[in-house]
């Protein structure tokens, strides 16, 4: 297994060669270095005897098998600016990496591995385009359709990129992107739920005022109204097990050193498990910002711009991925995922579920993203085990 | 003395009309519209007997009487951009109505209203060139040397602008520029003292991170951390009567909703009367954030940039100017200035005070910046009383 785990990283670390940029990784939604990725795929896919296709949101489809019942194995292979080797692809070349260690063992299902050709929404701002099209839910934008044909194939094809009828389980394996596992010194973690998040545009309005002229009792001033508030958000996340609460952009006019602020305008970003907590959370923190700048004489706008429910995975699959982790050996940690991922799409389409590989210094989005290898084969074994789980 | 009054703010008014732009008041360091200044100031100059000169540096000086004792009534005549009618021009102004007042009362001192050139130090960074010419510590850059010669005046006879051997008290009156006396319903402020001045820039650095995927006890969030400082900050200035302490200026990097922030740079800006107390907030801030940022594991770094102690007026001439408010019939208010004027520069070289007018609104820097014409009447009579009382 430690030389499938090493084929795998170095395959990965290949396939970041292929980008848009020179000297960093930048792969977008079906830029022409997407068509090396897919050759460099579809060879160990076909070495591995699967039948390879590009459907027509120019996601690339592998299958092993002819059985009626299909077990998909997929994530993304498209990349933010300036990415790592391993978000998205490294789910991709598991599944491969998995299909060729099985060599001819008979399976009583198909596996299906998908490279989705989109997931960051970068080049449109429309994340997920890959995953949505496999579900049947993805609207495409003349401009998509035109990358689409751009790139060789035919927009028209699209209903043919949906999911066969016959897909019983969604296995998706990802980085984790955030530093959890490694804070544990666990390899693996199975997540239970990607969380909901809420985001919000918020402004506190009071009135600038000379620094020096003003007394603390006759001032109105936004950021020390914003201070307060911040104190709130990150007390907040502290007392509720599984929040996070971040205020992540902040503007302050007029913004000189001896002018009192007169305006802040920042952002809000609340996730959990439960769309309850979370929504309880930002109740809350709206009613103390409300009161706060109610006290201090502020005005308080706020803008909720996005609130996108939490998505639990399959719980029988959850089960079933808990159980491999355990028979390959590894402590079973179950989690939340605090960022989105095309398990999100796909789970009101499929039963579906998610392995992540801890995190290097939970470093992700970034050149200096990687995994261990002794990970990788922990999550070659467990992925093993959950098929011969699922046989 | 209604009547009086009146014609100063009407004065004030159509100084206001001579600008560098379009419908907007806005008169730097010598610039053309300084001319129909000094025209007009100087006409009334004139009529009230006064002999007039322009110095080296560009301050209008209008001198009452031979004597050899000499009071000097002085502000400035520039503005910044897009100003009032009233910062500094007014104090101008009241000195020559003053004087005019005084008809052809005998008095064993001479008066000398000088009306600085600039003090507000928009056009060159540089600001008090008048009152620093008067003082004999200007160090003349060439552009300012350059823009002297433009004017029509030469930059060789700046040693003559030197204030007369016998001046023996210095006197300013000034919009207050703030709300404390039109939140205490008074006319007028006596002020003891010229607050001394911090400025410090302020770095804060964590470490950004995915605001999903970082649980609250992972995080380094620098913005949290300045957040927490500056409810500190805040709670110094409420604790410490007289003090003021404001973070004025503050960016969030790199400023994404779904990212925690990792640089915060601000600015503080901290006054007090007394510089021991004053130094004593700075200590004491820049130790709590040192230590809230070693226990959030943010990097604190902090430059300051401005260290000016207060400067106090003369003790003697407060209980002058403080007497003359009263037999004028108004109540005594004593106060310090938060903001910097020409008395500062002054003071060093000859016993200075200043007297404050009520800024309806708090307001100035500001086209909307006024006085009320009972407040006009309520300086003029204190300005008579003092003049009585030096006599």
């Amino acid at each position: 297994m430690r030389t499938l785990a090493e084929k795998v990283i170095s395959c990965c670390r290949q396939l970041a060669q292929f980008s848009e940029e020179p000297e960093r990784t930048t792969r977008t939604y079906l830029s022409p270095p997407m068509h090396d990725v897919h050759r460099v795929l579809s060879d160990w896919m076909r070495q591995a005897d699967m039948t390879v296709s590009v459907d027509a949101s120019g996601n690339l489809r592998g299958v092993r098998g002819a059985a009626k019942r299909r077990l998909l194995i997929a994530s993304h292979l498209d990349t933010v600016p300036n990415a790592g080797a391993f978000d998205g692809v490294l789910g991709v070349v598991l599944g491969v990496a998995l299909v060729e260690s099985l060599g001819d063992r008979p399976l009583p299902f198909a596996i299906e591995v998908i490279g989705f050709s989109e997931e960051e929404g970068v080049r449109f701002g429309e994340p997920f385009i890959g995953s949505k099209a496999l579900c049947g839910s993805l609207t495409m934008q003349p401009a998509i359709a035109e990358a689409i044909a751009a790139f060789g194939l035919s927009p028209a094809d699209l209903p043919a990129a949906r999911m066969d009828a016959g897909s019983f389980a969604y296995l998706e394996f990802h980085v984790e992107q955030g530093p959890i596992l490694e804070s544990l010194g666990l390899p693996l973690g199975v997540v239970e739920s990607i969380v909901g998040q809420s985001r919000l545009r918020i402004t506190l309005e009071g009135k600038a005022n000379h620094a020096g002229t003003t007394p603390a009792h006759l001032r109105h001033d936004a950021l020390a109204a914003a201070a307060e508030w911040i104190a709130l958000v990150e007390g907040q996340m502290r007392e509720q097990p599984g929040l996070v609460a971040t205020v992540g952009k902040m503007e302050v006019e007029p913004g000189a050193a001896n002018v009192i602020p007169g305006l802040v305008r920042l952002t809000l970003d609340v996730r959990h498990a439960s769309d309850r907590v979370r929504k309880l959370a930002v109740d809350t923190l709206l009613a103390s910002a409300s009161n706060l700048c109610a006290r201090r004489g502020i005005h308080f706008r706020c803008e909720p711009y996005l609130d996108q429910p939490a998505v639990p995975m399959n719980a029988n699959l959850i089960k079933q991925l808990a159980a491999a982790v355990q028979r390959a050996g590894y402590p079973v940690h179950c989690m939340a995922s605090g960022a989105g991922h095309d398990a999100m799409i796909v789970a009101p389409s499929c039963p579906a579920a998610m392995l992540f590989l801890r995190s290097p210094g939970g470093i992700s989005h970034h050149p200096e993203e990687s995994v261990l290898v002794s990970d990788v084969v922990a999550v070659l074994q467990a992925g093993v085990a959950f098929i011969e789980g699922l046989a």
